[in-house]
């Protein structure tokens, strides 16, 4: 990754940064509910104290039109490119089930499948097998074949038939092609290297030696007698905070996934207590002196946007908005509250519709709304930014960029 | 064209899109009639009634400040960046006489031209002869000068002393320099390879002998006695709607330049019964199972914007808005009412401002407003959105593409 203009303005300062994170934060209006959104129709004085001497606007996560998954939304906050900046499905999964992956690791999605005497598989899920039955398997399986030349196969069981494998060792490349079929009635194809090159023949090495013990080993189950892997890719490498923006970050999120991207761009990571935004705040309380850069994430949102609960998203809004005074407590020097991405509870999903956010800070731009909701942010200082560009504006609000150029 | 972001997301599905282009919609506040626009000045209730739950906007075809042609405006509105994906001007011009291009073809424009003894211009428009006299002159040189070596010469005939020269042959090139001195006192230069190579050589050997034997087939001709050509350009393969975004598409459009632009895109084409909207959503109908994006293309608005007629203008608004109840019955998934750029009365020609667009479906988020026209599109969801993107925002509301990353 090239310099880039922003980081060859930064300039050191004591100022701290609080990026709020609501994900799945945006959503459409209701007609049932007077066409308010669940941030419109949430009560939220806290927020409504903050609105009018705060600049709102909406983020675009990645272009127009687009969905993001949380790994590209959270990256894309974090202020990298979400196009340029890739990371493996392997990857993500792995950091989703809480593995920590080092430098050189190359991690796969991987399940449990059936396959028959010919070595065809008849089952890529093996009957969904439960999820109790299938950390057994991989009990199994990190005895029997944990290991392959200098490289530790490191496995962590997932729901039903899926788990995660890692392999740890030196030289390995994340370029190889799924062992995989992708259809039932075909044999296990093997893992081949995508880029020519020793490191990732290696990786397809030692993938195939896994995949044959795998059989060997499950030999006598049913219906679990194989394992797929697919999604191989290595753990990316970026400049971190430190380096970039000479920032102390700490990440504070309850769920794996968002500890794992905030470990990919270099920030320190932290569990708090429960998944709301109160245990959140209360982490970063205590982390308060040791950093200045603090990235909040609160899941709740999300989930009842994926279930289609406006109800629960406006509670949980709620909720958040009561857990503010702590945070202001703490007199941020600025302020953002924002989401990685929409998941509106009509879509019951993620969408492409742009996040509101609201930055609250001395220089912000008082856009004097009595609000922080979907409809004021269309009118707000900034009111169409990309998501990757946020970080820039956060840092020049806390008076951590120079100027450029004389 | 690399294969970008968006189209490895593209997915399939039923859903229907409508893209309406009222040519050269956007306007501005008329001092003379209160300060409104031909949009804001019409009667449209059927618009009025689908405001409230749209999302409004505003395109930008090109660039800030950059007034498009009716080519890079459409081809914008098909998803094509108008900066890479460069259409001739012979091309375009072929396109507007209603030429079929085939694979291969190149296009030029042409015209008659008075030459003295000695072989100067000295008039490069031929005295401006009257349209009867080029297409009875066009019906000469197509008789004597029609093939060269294995390759055919296509005219067409057009306004005044323009006409269009297809060749059509194997292996001939675009790249190649006018047959034109752009000024009178002077021979006519040969064409010449702009990039050296066969195919290039091949159309400026062919394109010399055909303005040669021009000058012989005119020779007892006066005032139009020579042949000039500019704008030399092999017809662009452009990957189409079907194998880019799934999408069967249809163009709908009364005049050809329209329907060739679509032809390039990868449309299926359709002229309707008259120029305006209720035939081209009669046309519509009648395609409405075998498509499932149509783009519907109304001259008037462009006409009368050109003639600096405002009310002429609102007139073609109202009398789209009379037609909107028949394509609502369709019921498109999707529904985009919008421009390929402003053409305002007052300009009397194209303009640089951004074109107001509507987008109404499932999940567009209802905006609120009373009404579509430019004044609200500015704080609409999408104020400001790049023509090239559109298709994007219709694809992501007709649940048509997938999400970008875990």
């Amino acid at each position: 990754m090239k310099t880039s203009v922003l980081e060859s303005l930064v300039i050191p300062n004591t100022t701290r940064i609080v990026l709020l994170v609501l994900d799945g934060l945006g959503d459409l209006p209701d007609p049932a509910r007077g066409m308010r959104t669940p941030l419109e129709a949430a009560r939220t004085p806290n927020l409504d104290a903050l609105a009018p001497s705060a600049a709102l606007g909406r983020l675009l996560p990645v272009q127009p039109g687009v969905t993001p998954g949380s790994g590209p939304g959270h990256l894309a906050l974090f202020g990298f490119d979400p196009v340029e900046t890739v990371v493996g499905r392997g990857v993500l999964e792995a950091l989703g089930a809480g593995m920590e992956l080092k430098p050189g690791d190359v991690a796969a999605r991987a399940n449990f499948c059936s396959i028959d005497a010919g070595g065809i598989v008849t089952d890529r899920r093996a009957g969904r097998i439960p999820s109790e039955k299938c950390a057994e398997l991989v009990a199994k399986l990190a005895a029997g074949a944990g290991r392959f030349e200098d490289v530790d196969i490191v496995l962590k069981p997932g729901k039903g038939h899926r788990f995660v494998a890692v392999l740890r060792g030196p030289g390995l490349g994340g370029d190889v092609g799924d062992a995989d079929p992708h259809k039932e009635g075909k044999p296990i194809p093997p893992a081949h290297a995508l880029v020519p090159g020793a490191a990732n023949e290696k990786t397809a090495r030692i993938v195939n030696a896994f995949v044959k013990r795998a059989a060997e080993v499950l030999k006598g189950e049913s219906p679990a007698n194989g394992a797929l892997a697919r999604g191989f890719s290595a753990r990316p490498h970026f400049p971190g905070y430190r380096e970039r923006f000479q920032l102390r970050a700490a990440a504070i999120a309850a769920y794996p996934m968002y500890r794992g991207v905030a470990q990919l761009a270099g920030m320190d990571l932290f569990v708090p207590a429960g998944e709301g935004a109160a245990e959140a705040i209360e982490t970063a309380k205590q982390q308060w002196a040791d950093h200045d850069f603090f990235f909040l994430h609160v899941k709740g949102t999300d989930m009842a946007g994926e279930d289609g609960n406006f109800d629960a998203k406006a509670a949980v809004i709620e909720a958040v908005d009561a857990a503010l005074p702590k945070l202001l407590a703490l007199a941020p020097d600025v302020l953002c509250v924002t989401g990685d991405h929409s998941t509106p509870a009509s879509v019951k999903g993620h969408s492409w519709h742009p996040v509101p956010a609201l930055i609250h800070g001395k220089w912000c731009f008082a856009d004097g709304f009595s609000r922080f909701h979907e409809k004021n942010c269309r009118g707000g200082s900034f009111a169409n930014l990309a998501s990757k560009d946020l970080l820039a504006v956060l840092l020049a609000n806390a008076a951590r960029l120079d100027k450029y150029g004389a």
